[in-house]
């Protein structure tokens, strides 16, 4: 951030009063620009035990698989925002279950969160998906995954087996 | 936002190519601004049974009881800001616990993401805080708790007794 967003002056780093950390500040027209961390919503939609993972069309990690997820919009919750994602990239409808996985990573300044979901109906390829498919368990391609979130995602909805345990908190050291 | 914070050029507001929503532009610089919901994160911290809770010094709500709760930063975990967070307003060290709430107040584009947390030791009165107090069950001021998400949190944790029943979502309509 270079310049003020409500006046166009230009903003310098420094600690507003009362504040215990440097942010972004306009000396001209006082205001006070907070930089904080975004959330990626996705899920894990699931159809007579297969999970649905799109391979990526776009950067980062382009041709890798991944599940649906996105960052999440202004005017929608963290589940519609976990639906509208799979909507947008497998251009599925999911009946989002519950919220199983919250993973830190704040290299990239971003908090991912996971839901279950249960895909209803068909599935196809949204336009940042090169494919979309139903993997069996056994058959998921760990070794394309595009990232650690989503896979550390997977790997507890898979030990959950269905059950609510909770939230699974981790933290991954790199945006990938 | 009026102005690019890249260029210091007027953006206007208008669909980039491939997106679905309009955002703020620079047709200066290209530069895409997106604006997404911030994070909240608070915490119960409790000690033989009590709930430790701050009335609130600074607007809004000013006066009200609250659990120790603000906005995430970049460079920290959620469960990292929570523990922050009562640092700040309750000079209070916690042991969090797990994830139990998640509210999603809309209007204000925020998610507010609330933890069990294990008070450690004493307390005391931040800068944002008129007061701190440990209460009992039986004697939490209802009427003059100062957010919706707050009290969802508080009625949710007494529920669920201390045991791990996943996460609780809720929307709340307004930034109270």
């Amino acid at each position: 951030m270079k310049f003020c967003m409500n006046c166009g002056k230009t903003v310098s780093r420094k600690m507003p009063a009362g504040d215990n950390r440097e942010r972004f500040i306009c000396e001209s027209c006082s205001a006070i620009h907070y930089q904080n961390p975004k959330i990626v919503v996705g899920c894990v939609p699931e159809q007579d035990g297969k999970i649905l993972l799109c391979r990526r069309a776009i950067e980062p990690r382009r041709g890798f698989w991944t599940v649906p997820a996105g960052f999440m919009e202004l005017g929608e919750t963290v589940a519609e925002g976990a639906a509208r994602e799979t909507r947008e990239e497998a251009c599925a409808e999911v009946e989002i279950g519950h919220l199983f996985a919250s993973v830190d990573v704040i290299e990239a300044g971003q908090v991912h969160m996971f839901f279950t979901a249960r895909l209803l109906g068909g599935y196809g390829v949204g336009e940042e998906t090169l494919e979309t498919e139903l993997f069996a368990r056994e058959d998921i391609p760990w070794t394309e995954i595009a990232f650690l979130s989503g896979r550390f995602a997977l790997e507890k909805y898979l030990e959950d087996g269905g059950r609510n345990n909770g939230v699974h908190l981790h933290r991954v050291r790199h945006g990938e």
